[in-house]
């Protein structure tokens, strides 16, 4: 068994595969009159070349717990897609980049433990695994294109892999 | 004094304004093998006219505590904003339509009191209080363009109101 340790997630490492929604670290200007702190334009929005139109969704995520076993990812070709936690709920996120036969690339496979109080954005065409919401049910914001466009494609991995919980180099 | 009466945050009391962002009431299809529910579209995003650029941005608020005063109302012409709490804090959303004159409309103000499971999006041109956290500090993520236009309007009431926290009707 293929077993896929995890690394915290942050900005520098996500940095590949789209940007990190979070408040901590993040530079900020005050609005309001000073009681508004606005940590600004964290995450793009793309919605196509071709003038897609993007949306505020919601979702509910069961609870997963270790072993978490991923065999297949996904990808949105025609735009970006943010996942942001309204609950403080920790999730998986794993990515991969897009190999040469345009699969997922199987050797650059990562898993970052996203803690409630960050989100992420997969750059349109991100290789990356379903919702895996930690420990308990989770809700989220998810902002991506709502035109209904054939935007989503999935792809089986050739092996699969175990996350048990324990972090890379530890 | 005027004392402005709170009502709860609704969809349909909201209609006139914008959108409740919120999973209580909403339409989900199921989607990630059944793990997960996606509550599609609850809101779009408008970047006006004239192909502003949306983007995802947080906001932290300092808490507010009841009397709240509201002597201001401001308002974005060129594109929706969203306000979504995403450490479940409860905030105050006061509106007004907008007037034959062009500011608000005080005889139509009105105070809603969002959960913390609720998110507003404002309509493009919508008068809004700036963000009013209560009780807490609360952070949020906002929705809205990010491109840097001129796209803030702001108005003094002729009069000051009061939000003591009682109910409409109560």
């Amino acid at each position: 068994m293929n077993i896929l340790k995890l690394e915290m997630l942050s900005k520098e490492a996500f940095a590949p595969f789209g940007e990190v929604i979070e408040i901590e670290g993040s530079d900020w200007h005050p609005i309001n009159g000073g009681t508004t702190r606005r940590y600004h334009h964290l995450a793009p929005i793309d919605a196509g070349p071709e003038g897609g139109r993007p949306g505020i969704s919601m979702a509910r995520g069961q609870a997963f717990s270790y072993p978490v076993f991923v065999s297949m990812l996904e990808r949105h070709p025609a735009g970006s897609q943010a996942w942001i936690p309204c609950t403080q709920t920790a999730f998986l996120v794993v990515v991969a980049p897009n190999g040469p036969d345009g699969r997922p690339d199987e050797t650059g496979l990562r898993a970052f433990r996203a803690s409630g109080s960050q989100g992420v954005n997969y750059r349109a065409g991100t290789w990356h695994h379903p919702l895996t919401t930690l420990d308990r049910q989770g809700d989220f914001i998810i902002v991506d294109r709502v035109d209904g466009a054939p935007n989503c494609d999935e792809a089986d991995l050739r092996a699969t892999y175990l996350i048990d919980g324990s972090l890379k180099g530890a």
